[in-house]
């Protein structure tokens, strides 16, 4: 109790402090912003040598403590790694600012000009795993969009992160801005995350970043509104006028591109026209690269080296070398099968016929709608919006790849002379 | 308990019902929505001695329960009240439909094109208190942006929501789209309540319309996110570079065209220099109005009939003939003012100085800013939204006056020619 009692006071502090920031920053200027993360990615590149003995640090106890080998491999930062912050930062750096831009300023009929303004969201609590190298992404892209930022890492990687959290501050004051406009939670007790998402008076909104097991708790213990990702369970529909040759790369690289991404696929469906010939060539290239594979029964039929699926299988996100393939009857059928066990991330449909690509379009609803186009697509870089803090899986607020935007919010503004409501 | 039970069994239904229902008028047509809107337009016109007849029940009742006078003419329909009904549903219709719509298809170096489609939220529980109108208001906007609806009226307005309920279903059939895509909740027991804000399979967004008490519990309460409306308290401030003759016209439409608005202005900010020649000016005006002054020391030095505000002042919302006036030393002072005490809902400047509007524009952190206008235009029919759903002082998602936008997201689209990620 006492503990808790000095962890929540401490957090009040923090919040308030972070609040403080959020007002300066906010109205901070585009290259005083731009400044602090150059800055930022100054000192960490000087400070290359102490960054990677501090997170030699981490990886030792992580190693003593005998965690999973992904695990470290996420922790450990190399000298690449340390250059992909510095890049990282000056990729943000170099985008237009959002904060400010005015938008649609129309004139109505009763004289006044009414629009919309873009404005920072406040303070953003971001909540992440073992990866030290989200410390450097999560700072620079909430300060980019005009926030504070009160960041928690895994308790592993807590040297790691005290360092980089060391050169934000440094970029912070070289900018004269507040160094509490990013703070990184100090304490590994688990005490200080319940606080952090519960101080609904200092934090706007929370970005987990992590396994579904971290996000799941975070979301049913949390008062503060929730950017969430949860699984990705993806889908190909290979529709029965596609061009094969386009179909067996699109799946292909759908599947084994990467492995354990939210955007891999992890459902294949096959119009039953095609299937006979498509699904044979298909697995004959998966089954190369050592791909399970799980069928109904029509595709069990026309597939010897592939075992029954159970119900679970189409609900799962595997994350591994695991396929399911289904034989649909129609488009209809492979939409509600997408609705029925997807997870409203990404799918796609491979076709050449014109209004089942619009239908999909129109009717899947996920994050991410695909014609003709890999999964794998699904990402804020490839969409251009130069930096992701996430993807979304929700539907209010942000939805599918989270860049700046997802980090602000909308004001409107109204310009008159003397207008008075009648 | 047992009750408690059949509610919650019945409560899953209904959800289920809307969930299905959402899916189906998701991808209906254009046309298909407006038919269902115009045909409930036309049956509500057909039965107005019906739906009159349900509405003085519910009266009587209310009288005989002894409820307040302004809750019962809140309740009270008239056959113009019917009229406004059956003409907010027409405008609906001939709003343009945001569903479907893309923008930003660009096209990237990997050859992909990508851009944005907007789409319904899905299920959208709307929870209000006496105000049968809101029944037609809220379905319809639901409707058009190709959501299903689960309605949720004061049980004081039982009769009158349900006969408007019925004319709504009659017009679902006539456009041949599910009944069960408005559904309004037949109990008035209160446990339904909390069924429906937690239920989060089946509801994607609740808009409670109403008190501050019930919008307070429902946050408190809900798993469902929720597009609130808390208090409006909005600031004019008026500048040492205010035209007088616009300063005098603005404050007063401010606080007298309508009291009890969440647009009305609650404090009046002086900048010092003009406190002199403007104050006595614009209480003359309001004292005439009998509206009730309470201010600073400053303030109240200048003018004789006012007495001293206390610091929950500030905070008040009052929808009432008072306010408070402060003298200010600069405009940061009373942006901080605005920041301190305000409910970042509606600020005015009234100013003709171009650095000082530009400055209070960017830094006043409300969901309406305005330079020289009343704050009674924040609105969504003012803002030319076509209709509104309520006023959002939350930041994530829908900021300020909330139509049809507010009542879709938007997902990522992605079209290709057999693309795939190198």
């Amino acid at each position: 109790m006492e503990k808790n009692r000095s962890i929540h006071v401490a957090m009040q502090a923090l919040g308030q402090a972070a609040r403080a920031a959020a007002r300066v920053v906010a109205r901070s200027d585009t290259a005083t912003r731009n400044l602090a993360l150059i800055a930022t990615a100054e000192a960490i590149n000087r400070d290359e040598a102490l960054l990677l003995a501090a997170n030699t640090q981490d990886v030792a106890q992580a190693k003593q403590k005998g965690l999973e080998p992904a695990m470290i491999d996420r922790l450990t930062l190399t000298s690449k790694g340390v250059a992909s912050m510095t890049t990282g930062l000056r990729q943000i750096a170099a985008l237009s600012d959002p904060i400010g831009a005015i938008t649609d300023l129309d004139y109505r009929p009763t004289g006044i000009q009414v629009g919309k303004m873009r404005v920072p969201l406040g303070v953003i609590g971001i909540i992440y795993e073992a990866r030290p190298n989200v410390t450097a992404d999560a700072a620079g892209l909430c300060l980019k969009a005009g926030n504070a930022a009160i960041l928690r890492g895994g308790s592993e990687a807590i040297h790691s992160n005290q360092a980089i959290a060391a050169c934000v501050r440094e970029g912070l004051r070289t900018a004269g801005l507040p160094e509490q406009a990013v703070q990184v939670i100090e304490t590994t007790d688990r005490a200080a995350v319940s606080e952090l998402i519960t101080m609904s008076e200092y934090v706007d909104v929370i970005v987990p970043r992590g396994g579904k097991g971290l996000i799941e708790r975070i979301t049913n213990e949390a008062r503060v509104p929730v950017i969430k990702h949860l699984d990705g369970v993806c889908h190909v529909y290979v529709d029965q006028s596609a061009d094969l040759e386009k179909a067996l790369r699109i799946v292909d690289n759908a599947k084994t591109q990467r492995y354990g991404t939210c955007n891999t696929m992890e459902t294949l469906l096959v119009h039953t026209e095609i299937a006979k010939q498509f699904l044979p060539l298909i697995c004959e290239i998966l089954l190369k690269k050592k791909v399970e594979l799980r069928g109904d029964e029509a595709a069990c039929a026309l597939v010897s080296s592939m075992k029954l699926a159970t119900k679970e299988d189409w609900h799962a996100e595997y994350l591994a070398p695991i396929l399911n393939i289904r034989v649909v009857a129609d488009v209809d059928e492979a939409i509600t099968h997408i609705a029925t066990y997807g997870s409203q991330h990404t799918d796609t449909i491979v076709t050449e016929n014109y209004s089942r690509a619009r239908q999909f379009l129109r009717e899947v609803d996920s994050s991410s709608v695909m014609v003709n186009a890999s999964t794998r697509f699904a990402d804020g870089f490839e969409y251009g919006l130069g930096a992701e803090i996430g993807i979304s899986t929700d539907k209010l607020h942000a939805r599918g790849p989270v860049g700046l935007e997802g980090l602000t919010s909308q004001k409107y503004i109204v310009l008159g002379d003397g207008h008075i409501r009648e």
